[in-house]
């Protein structure tokens, strides 16, 4: 094939691989290019072994040429965050504490990925223990602003095409906010369709796992491929996934409704957000119907916040106690409030979480998708000491709902701003389905050119 | 929907399920009210709990109603051998030392039944720890004859209208010659494909998942469900597998080549099923090719038996030391025989069988399928006290090749009689479409009508 192999979508690379046009080799090195041009500045791994890498290509191109079975991501490679085990890269969770930690396993997530067909490139750089502290790497549309985190590096690597997928995870807004501020799609599908086994622990309740791609098709394709039934994870259940490239390439059997509520955090978003989140909603339409938000959904930020704090002390303590000068303020800090919260208030706080799960289910009787912000706006300078303010994202993740950002609305300094779209629980197809509507609906009504 | 909903295949039942024509709980509640009816005789099941099945059904109802995914088994029942952990019903494994054995988790391949939205209906009779004791099953076609082992309550739960699928297991031939004894399809994957954690295990190397079905499609569908990469058991290959279902809907690209060898163990065929072969042969006319059968791959049976015998004293000695009194003569045999092979005999015979593979992966450039009997023919008298010959699948399981019976001939007691395929390794979507080829050839020559 000829051109940049790196604009390739997974599925389109996947399609080629497949036909025999494209040799998984061939395009596994042509990302290991694009990654020796730009990490230096980026940053965006973790660990990267490009002959491990390129060994694992030639082994799909062997499987391919032999006539057995290819998969759904058979030579496409993928980077995983590096608070997921991998039997055969370190996993440091981006802390010193685990410096040279050799997982003896693989993640559940990654086993399907590695039946998929798929190549595991490398780790992606995680923030310290997927929490707040930032990592060194750098927003690929502007090298002195954050690409968001905790899933920094895959986000980072997706939008640098450095991989045409990645695997995050988000406890508050990990997968939405990095792609959002890096300007790719973000799926954070609902609570328990992706196993968690393997994945390192903050908080058993919120920590989910989500994915990153350049195109609707592409998150659809990988959420599908990472999603499975593993008894050994809580969460996960013993149902049927919903199949989200189905759904993406759906036709809407009517308009979809769309609800927008307006929360008091609102008023912290940057003013060319703002205009854009409105400009959207115009867009659309009678589509869109706005909602005052109820001072019981805005104090839902806390009951995140109680329980986030609560669980990571209950998971951390025990680093905290031998190792708390290796650990970062932000991450100490946490783990200090989470022993202020007693249990009686923690388990007010799961109480309230339940009751909005059934306030959400009921809610979807009546709408297809709830608009929201993804981010505040633009991804913020590197210099604010921060990856963002996750807001945006705390109340759907806290309900477990499917949430994904798409890249649609451009800001002040022509950096991309993502507009989040939550659907209904367990009905992440319907979710895609809408979104590709909107999606459709914005490009006709060219909404960034005015 | 009318009519007797136990005459619909998996695939039938699913789709009706799945476009709301039929409820899980109707299917469910027919083919108990079958097991009912026949299961005094037919003696397949070690645990049913009727009241449990529905409630599985009736919750694949409710997640079909509120518009979530259904699986591609969604509300089908499907039975599990009795060896195969399951954490909400106890595991005997066909023996009384395992009285009131309850797992605490479900088997790999059990999860990937829930996945798929399958009713687990209840646990089918294995004979003694899945080796050479009978159970009290006895035919559905003939209650006076056995339904063969060692997943004799698989094949016969299947073919009597109990289920529709059934999951079994083969370390010599205990899925292909009850499906063979029971006028059923039945289908031993290539080594690997189907994950073996939570199985009970007598034989690291020759142990195999397989499933039963009435129709071809059927027992793809089945397969597809059940494979998955497990990095828990050391036979899983971390590859894609192919899909079946497609494979048995394939046309072909050229009328298929088959290889038939002319094996010594074939002057133990019963005269009806050795007449039946030929006509199956000739009826195929130059798309089969005869082969003598080197002295090398009839020896094969007795590195079969080395291995077996070796691998079963590794994990069973155990158990011969606590509990000889309750371990059948049979069992206590294949332990003692165990302690007389050396470690040396052991080892060559696991060389030898890696060149057989070898062997085999090369005849397979040449040919799409072999061709052999599935058994010495009709299902035995119980009086004989045995569930037959398993010599005719020892060496395609012994190199781990799918196999697959299918249900074409009728001997001289108006008994079901399989003929058996064995294809390449990991190329069972092959297998499929040659067997459809030669299933729809063999109904054109109409072969039991003379």
């Amino acid at each position: 094939m000829k051109g940049d192999l790196t604009q390739l979508s997974a599925a389109q690379a996947a399609g080629a691989i497949r036909s025999g046009v494209l040799t998984s080799e061939a395009l596994t090195r042509a990302h290991l290019g694009r990654i020796e041009a730009t990490d230096a500045t980026i940053r965006a791994w973790a660990h990267l072994d490009p002959e491990a890498a390129l060994e694992q290509a030639r082994e799909m191109d062997r499987i391919r040429r032999a006539g057995h079975a290819t998969g759904p991501l058979h030579g496409v490679p993928v980077g995983v965050k590096d608070i997921i085990d991998t039997r055969d890269m370190p996993t440091r969770r981006g802390s010193a504490i685990f410096e040279g930690n050799q997982p003896k396993t693989d993640a559940r997530l990654v086993e399907r990925l590695r039946e998929a067909g798929a190549v595991i490139m490398g780790k992606t750089k995680t923030t310290e223990l997927g929490y707040l502290h930032p990592t060194d790497t750098t927003n690929p549309h502007d090298a002195t602003r954050t690409p968001g985190g905790s899933s920094s590096g895959s986000a980072a690597a997706v939008a640098a095409r450095h991989v045409p997928l990645a695997v995050g995870t988000q406890t508050g807004g990990s997968v939405i906010r990095p792609a959002s501020f890096c300007g790719v799609y973000g799926l954070k599908p609902t609570r328990g369709t992706i196993s968690r086994s393997g994945v390192f622990r903050t908080s058993a309740t919120l920590d989910q796992i989500g994915g990153f791609a350049n195109t609707l098709e592409d998150v659809a394709l990988l959420t599908d491929v990472l999603g499975s039934y593993d008894q050994t994870d809580p969460a996960s259940f013993a149902r049927p996934r919903p199949g989200l490239v189905a759904g993406a390439a759906q036709e809407v059997p009517a308009e979809p409704d769309i609800a927008w509520f307006d929360l008091p955090y609102h008023d912290r978003l940057d003013a060319d957000a703002r205009d854009g989140l409105d400009a959207v909603i115009e867009s659309l339409g009678p589509r869109v119907e706005r909602f005052p938000a109820s001072p019981k959904l805005a104090d839902l930020v806390n009951v995140h916040k109680v329980i986030y704090d609560y669980e990571i002390r209950q998971n951390l303590a025990i680093l905290h106690a031998d190792y708390a000068e290796a650990l970062s303020p932000e991450m100490n800090g946490a783990i200090e409030r989470g022993g202020q919260i007693s249990k009686d208030q923690y388990e007010d706080a799961l109480a309230i979480k339940e009751s909005a799960n059934a306030f959400f289910a009921n809610h979807f009787n009546d709408f297809d998708a709830i608009l929201s912000p993804s981010a505040s706006g633009e991804a913020l300078p590197l210099s604010a000491g921060n990856t963002g303010d996750a807001v945006y994202c705390l109340i759907w993740t806290l309900a477990g709902l499917p949430c994904l950002t798409l890249p649609v609305l451009v800001g002040a300094h022509s950096l991309p701003v993502g507009v989040q779209l939550i659907g209904a629980p367990e009905e992440d197809d319907r979710l895609m389905r809408t979104a590709a509507w909107m999606q459709r609906a914005l490009t006709a009504n060219d909404l960034n050119e005015e």
